[in-house]
């Protein structure tokens, strides 16, 4: 474990990990054989991330482990590999039709769409290898987890609803429903892949598992919340868009007053999960802290 | 294995098999959660298929096994899946446009280009989790399989080289190159897959493996050939739209003639391919011989 005297953001306490996940994302991205200028593309998706998710499965798998190491970091690159196609496909035209993604253009602008959604799909199909690849039993859990999280009742049902494409309950219920799937899930999900990695018991996984399903809410909650109130140089991205497309947030919903609180809410909701790991789950809950005090 | 008095065409060698991955391939499919709009639209995407590429699976398994048949009906859907994403992805406006498929309106005509995009990626994750929820070793080694033979180097390199996203040799090379990524790298997938599921040595899996390449090639210039020579109504999709838009084919390099020579030399490798499995592979052979006078 990476210990630092002075944690005093998101991105200190995420550093030591982002810079291992940069070098293992490197490594195992693009295949021998891969057409030179699909692998710009692929690359080019995976760029400049923050690596929230691919951090938390280094975590928990830190807190929980230790065991089988090598998983741990292909789990971490592929949860990674899947966020970012998620955002490859969801920013293209017929989507949300967004060109400003971690302050550069959006993949599509730069590369074309049809490139855009072969690159995402590379990438999605390259997660679930990166795990099969390890020659690991476990690995098959692992990717279970990723599975369900990623797929039609998790992250693309978010992605469903978002898009207006199935109806949802009004109000709150609807908005929760969205971001559980569309965000919330995969976090959970890099939560007990982590575990999983690290052999914890069944209630451990399940402990880290709600932990991340109320970090995952809270952490959209406050993206909401940035998206509505910070600069576009802030975020790295085109703000107050989601007010202008006419989109449910959080914000719309609640006004900036309540949705900070929900903000807070879930936050100790998140802190509360991680009671039966006591001390090993410190730097868990110290990330859920930090992320409610994020500005960008 | 089901034994017919008569196998006269493609279809009644399949139909058994085709028969039995429609059942499970309608069990698999949708998971609980998924909302109805997304499931309606996933069913949509896989109706209608030949089953080749899962009628495949079963027939390499049969010879080569028995062992491991609930990890061998998986894989026999999850590579059905995969292709059946990538016809959706394919059919987009941004990539081949294209508004017939299987004799309906593709996907994206049906429900929209957000949810045919969405539809494909939950595919292409639900291949995976199917084969992970089988709680098997030698999944991982089976979405190894999948996973190369779908990605960046395999189809989806295949779909670049289609669309000319990338460099390609002129002539035979670059359509050759392009076939064994776009088309023959998952039917090659499928046999392995069935061996290695039915616990087959190293040297049969490889053998299978060569005939899926050589197969896969053979049925990518049949359907060159009928798309130049047939009707909507026989191959239920546009025809002589590879020549309308400008793309090479075996057809276009070569004139139907040779064209056909090769179809036939190709079918040979195939069957040639087989030679160390003896009589165990009298299915398999007799398989590539019917796909090279099928007419639709």
């Amino acid at each position: 474990m990476v210990k630092k005297a002075c944690v005093c953001s998101v991105s200190d306490l995420l550093a030591p990990h982002a810079a291992r996940v940069e070098g293992d994302l490197h490594r195992w991205l693009v295949e021998r054989g891969t057409p030179d200028e699909l692998a710009e593309a692929m690359r080019y998706c995976v760029d400049g991330g923050k690596r929230l998710r691919p951090a938390i499965v280094h975590l928990t798998h830190e807190a929980l482990g230790p065991g089988e190491e090598d998983l741990a970091a292909r789990a971490a690159v592929a949860v990674e590999l899947v966020h970012c196609y998620s955002l490859v496909h969801d920013d293209l035209p017929a989507m949300d039709d967004d060109v400003l993604r971690r302050g550069r253009p959006t993949a599509h602008v730069k590369f074309g769409q049809a490139m855009a959604i072969l690159a995402g799909d590379a990438l999605l199909t390259r997660a679930f290898g990166v795990l099969a690849d390890s020659g690991r039993r476990l690995a098959g859990a692992v990717a279970g987890e990723l599975a369900l999280a990623a797929g039609g009742a998790g992250m693309i049902a978010g992605q469903v609803a978002d898009m207006k494409l199935c109806r949802l309950p009004a109000g709150q219920g609807g908005l929760r429903f969205m971001h559980e799937r569309k965000t919330a899930a995969l976090i959970r999900a890099a939560a007990r892949m982590g575990a999983i990695c690290g052999r914890a018991a069944g209630p451990e996984v399940q402990a880290v598992g709600d932990y991340g399903l109320s970090l995952g809410l809270a952490f959209q909650l406050f993206d909401d919340l940035l998206d509505a109130t910070a600069s576009a140089e802030a975020i790295g991205k085109t703000p107050g868009k989601d007010a202008r497309a006419g989109k449910r947030t959080y914000v719309t919903e609640l006004g900036l007053d309540r949705a900070r609180a929900l903000g807070e809410e879930l936050t100790q909701q998140a802190v509360a999960a991680l009671a039966p790991l006591g001390r090993r789950a410190a730097v868990l809950s110290e990330l859920a802290e930090l992320l409610a005090r994020r500005t960008h």
